[in-house]
């Protein structure tokens, strides 16, 4: 029997049309499926209504894996693509695998045999990157920062040291949404004043904001960010000028 | 006079249909653009008319950019927009900016008050870590790896040290499609049995083929690789036990 593949499906990231982040061929997937690992099962039900999913969503296998997937259920839950079926995994936002969960099932499916499949759809953290300005040749996520001193100035000074190396790559990190304020300041305060920042608010939704600027001419301006999803990221000077 | 808005436009990586990759919101935008940027005149024409552009072809306004944009150029190439038109940028494959030409002419808009808009597409990097099973709570992208010795190989054993370390990142990297069969044959032979390596080729296209296995499983496979653009990746053993 031929084993199921694996897919991972992105959702959208920000309110909109589900064709605004979302190709064709990413939504039919979605149709087309009928078992699905979602990080959240109710949340993972909404996007399948959303995208017109032409079965009785109450029909469909969804199994929560949550946000920190028990490694000992993974098995179980690739059992049905073992049985020939196709499977998608879905995260609350964004594409599965990437600062979301869903590495872990990928990697077991690999050892298994089965084809894993990456869909096309919104990323925040490759969309802030295209839209940075900065160095996208050479670049870093590193997830969240500390929130405690000094060990998040530390952090800061850290990043930007190795931007600004010769090895010097593009930063980029993530934020809790309340604390986006605090970061963008955090930020100005410890960075140099050649170094770039960029914050990018809300991407591919209606208060979408993505601005880059050198920590000199952030200062200038009114550092307050809504309390909306947010993608940072530094590039110190040196790598700026050659860039 | 408001400004027009500078668009960071994919473009298909592999041969397919345009709704395989492309949201209908990207596709529009295309199709109701005037400026463009591109890297390739030529193949940025083809894709235009591929999206079945509304004007003809030869009365849109094409700068080719180049692989490496000449930087004396980039305010000339951004003027339309400061006389209010929208531009796009579009590269020869993927995302404009990440791995292709585009971010320059992006920092500038920035400090021009230009607003820089992503939209949606398929990046190659992207897919391959979504498909990896690698961590994608920390990565890197770090483009080519040195072709000579002693170098080619001090970079793969640097690449492994920093992915297995308490910082631990998945990294990823790419190689011209010739040297494809070879990049994979030097990762199995300098990294250690336990480290996982990751070879995605042709993604999102017919031959797409993306496997993850540890240098001691690759051992026991065929190590050839088509001469189609692959995306590579090393994950240490450390942080594969805790992923």
């Amino acid at each position: 029997m031929n084993k199921g593949k694996l897919f991972m499906l992105p959702v959208p990231i920000a309110d909109g049309g589900l064709n605004d982040t979302l190709p064709e061929h990413t939504i039919q997937t979605a149709r087309e499926l009928k078992f699905f690992l979602g990080e959240n099962a109710k949340s993972a039900r909404a996007f399948l209504k959303f995208c017109g999913h032409p079965s009785p969503i109450a029909s469909l296998s969804i199994e929560e894996i949550g946000h920190r997937p028990d490694s000992a259920k993974v098995r179980g839950w690739l059992k049905p693509a073992l049985e020939g079926n196709d499977i998608g995994i879905v995260s609350e936002a964004g594409c599965p695998g990437v600062a979301d969960p869903g590495a872990q099932i990928a990697a077991e499916a690999h050892k298994l045999g089965i084809r894993v499949v990456p869909l096309v759809g919104p990323s925040s953290i490759l969309l802030a990157l295209m839209a940075s300005g900065m160095d996208g040749q050479h670049f870093r996520f590193c997830g969240y920062l500390p929130i405690k001193e000094p060990a998040r100035t530390n952090a800061i000074k850290d990043l930007e040291r190795k931007s600004a190396s010769s090895e010097g790559e593009t930063q980029l990190f993530i934020e809790t949404p309340y604390r986006n304020s605090g970061m963008l300041a955090d930020l100005v305060k410890n960075c140099a004043p050649t170094t770039l920042i960029l914050a990018a608010t809300d991407i591919s939704g209606p208060e979408e904001r993505i601005r880059t600027f050198s920590a000199a001419d952030w200062k200038k301006q009114d550092l307050s960010l809504p309390k909306l999803p947010t993608v940072f990221g530094i590039l110190g000077a040196k790598r700026a000028r050659r860039a």
